[in-house]
Formats: C-alpha cells, structure tokens, sequence
C-alpha cells in the first residue's frame, strides 16, 4: 500500500515550526500497516487551492492507494484542509469521519470542533487527521482495522461488477 | 405505508445471482411495521443514472411513502448508491445514516466503510442499506421506530404550516 | 461573545403561538455561557430564503460571533431551517451536529429525525437546534463546553497563520 502523508501548516511549510505530525503519521503507519511504504510526504500552507492541487496529483498521477492529511481541521479561518479534500474526492466515506470524532468525543469535548472529512478521488482514499501528532495518530489508530479492506476493495476493476 | 425496494446488484440486475436482500427487507418490513405494503421491489446494476432514475419515478410518479435501497453503498469503485440518492433527494436526515452506523460499529469495525445516505424528495424518504441481507435488516432495524412518525410528518399538509 | 437567536416556526412568526424556544435558549446562554450578551433575538416563518438572509445579515453586517436557530429542523414538509443555513455556511463543523444527535439519541430514537446541521460564514458560528424548548436546551448543553474555544479561534486574524 503505497501511502502519501501531507502536512498542512502555515509555519511548517514556511519551516519556521518543525514538522512532528507527519513523521509522527509515518512511524504510526509504517509500524502498525503490514506492507505499507510511505511514497509521499509534502508541507503545503493553510490554502485550499494548493492542498486541493496536491491531493489531485497524489491520486492522478502518482496513483498512491491512500492519502494522510494532518492539520487544517479546526475552525480558525486559516483552516480549510476539509473544503480543499471536498474539492477534490468525488465520493464520501462518512463513516471514517464519525467514527473518529466518536472516539476522540470519548476523551475530549473538544473533538466536536473537528471538521475532518475522508473520501475517494478515483482509487485514492483520502482521510483528514487532526493537526496535533497526539491526535493525528489517536485519529489513524480508530480507522487503522479497515484501511487494509478498503484500500484492496478500492483497487478492483469495475469490469468485474462484483456485488458489495 | 407504501414501500418500495430496490436491490442494487450488477450480478443480481443480470440475473447471475439470487436477490437474498430484498427479500430479506420485504419480510422485515412486512412483520414489523404496521400497515406496511411492499408496493414496488426491482433489480437494477451498479449504475448511478438508472439508481437515481427509479428513485425519482418512484418518488415522483408511484408517490411511494418510503424507499430502501440495499446494496452499492460500499466503497469499491461500481459502489455509488450514495450518489445516486444525493443525486435525487432535496433534503438530507443525516441522522438516519449516522444512527446506523454508530450502531453497526459496536458489531463491527467495518461499518466505517458503509457510505450509505438517507433523504427525502418530495414526500418519499430514501434509505440506503448495506447490500448483504443480515447487515440490510440489521440496519433497517435501528431505524424501524421512528419510519412511521417519520412517514407521518412527511404527509404533513404544508398548507397547516405547523410548527415542529 | 455576542449571540443571536432565530426562532423558526410560522405560527410564532404570525403571533399564533407564543415562542418559548427563544427565550429558553436565552436563558440557558445567559447563566451558563460566561460574557455571553444577547444581541439578537427574531421569529422568522419556515422560509427558506427568509432564514438565510437574516443568518446572512447577522453575520456580515451585525458580525455575531455565534447564531442558534431553533426550529425548522424535522422532516416536515415545511422544515428547511438546515437547507438555508446551507445555503450561507462557508465550511461546516460536522462534529457539533453528530455530537448533538448521539446525545439525544440517548434519550430518544426520534433523534435521529433531527436534520440539524452547523457550519461557519466568516467569523460567525451558525448552529440548528431542535424546536422544542425542552430539547433545543438539551442539544445547547451538549456543545456549550466548547463554544467559548470555537468562537475564540474564529476571531483570529487569518494573518497571523497559526497552525492549529
């Protein structure tokens, strides 16, 4: 499974705070996914159109089966990671998105202010993590039992027409 | 209650494979909700266009109370159920999908890959359920106790113009 | 925290039917919210367009930094309050919504028909509550803890570019 992560950070992207989230999201990914590499890893600003950009090439080009993103959930007005994923996935998977707050809902109120969406751009699953490294991999581990299944699925070839 | 079910199966709409889950739906809904009529059952491919084109005659010509669907709302790439629905409903009962899935999810993690949508056109509410027939009828009976308030509201003369 | 309440019913809207929603919301916000100041109170009909274009001058001429709608938001024929708060969010917080009905869910299946939704225009927070009194002030107390956080963080100056 080739996975791309991608840091959405105003100051990270300018290199004036250390990226953790990230490379936290790839220790997480690369310990705990059996048969995953970490093809991609980006910083881009808190701007929707060059997230959006980013994602469509990650999926359209370079073909990745799933796309992490760490930051840009919240509600300040810099935040727009969601907008830019809806942008670009043309189905929705709510159920990787409510099954996350769910479960940050259980150990923080806060939880309620993530806007985080997941979704597919052709054979790409793409899912937003919140912008803390504690979060972000609190948020991959609810989801981290289906992303195996979902990615194989994802890959059939529609010529098949199978039933789900 | 006038209802109508329709599989979404390319193996089922070719005939390739026995139709278990509306049948299963239809006998549920037959037994446990009063004064229910299945009015409508059909077979229709994996197609988004033919998906929305019965749930609009269904709505629009046939003025059924309530349609469930099963099958299509997973995410491989011929899964667009969801699509379909959005396509037709004009207003959505995020509720009904989130109630579901929360639901399923104490069975099993997989629930978070279940995309289904409900919503209403006109005075028809839509279901998406999931396309196995346990998973179908397990769902449907998480929100078999409100369809008849729910039907009910729907007839509403909006001429009334009561407040809810 | 400047606040505006919106009550949505046409019979309230006529004087047929006195609004108890608003007031009680107004009185739950005023002792349970620290600084809150109500600075808008008004009783709209169930219209959609009507809705949306006072949420609209609420919040780009009036700049509250938080509105609550009660009413409007069942399956009722009549029932628009979310598709014109739709109609004017910017971005949409999922989280308060989801976190509202599971709660309610607790205590009645009929929560699922609760179509609410939340979202941002600018710097102002936009929230459906239910239209009875009894529940709309359930559904408040569930993101009262972290309205004071959200509202702080839409009033940052998007040039500072913090990461959140």
């Amino acid at each position: 499974m080739r996975i791309g992560i991608l840091t959405v950070s105003d100051r990270s992207a300018r290199g004036e705070r250390e990226d953790l989230s990230g490379p936290a999201l790839a220790r997480a990914v690369s310990e705990r996914l059996a048969g995953a590499t970490i093809a991609q890893t980006a910083s881009v600003p808190d701007d929707r159109a060059q997230i959006a950009a980013i994602l469509a090439h990650w999926a359209d080009v370079l073909r990745l089966e799933l796309i992490l993103t760490t930051g840009g959930t919240g509600v300040a007005p810099r935040d727009v990671t969601p907008e830019a994923t809806l942008d670009v996935v043309e189905r929705l998977t709510p159920g990787l998105a409510e099954a996350m707050r769910g479960e940050s809902l259980r150990v923080t109120p806060h939880a309620m202010l993530s806007r985080g969406v997941a979704g597919i751009r052709s054979r790409t699953l793409i899912v937003n993590l919140p912008g803390s490294p504690k979060a972000a991999v609190e948020n991959l581990s609810v989801i981290l039992p289906v992303l195996p299944h979902a990615v194989e699925l994802l890959q059939e070839d529609p010529a098949a027409e199978q039933h789900h």
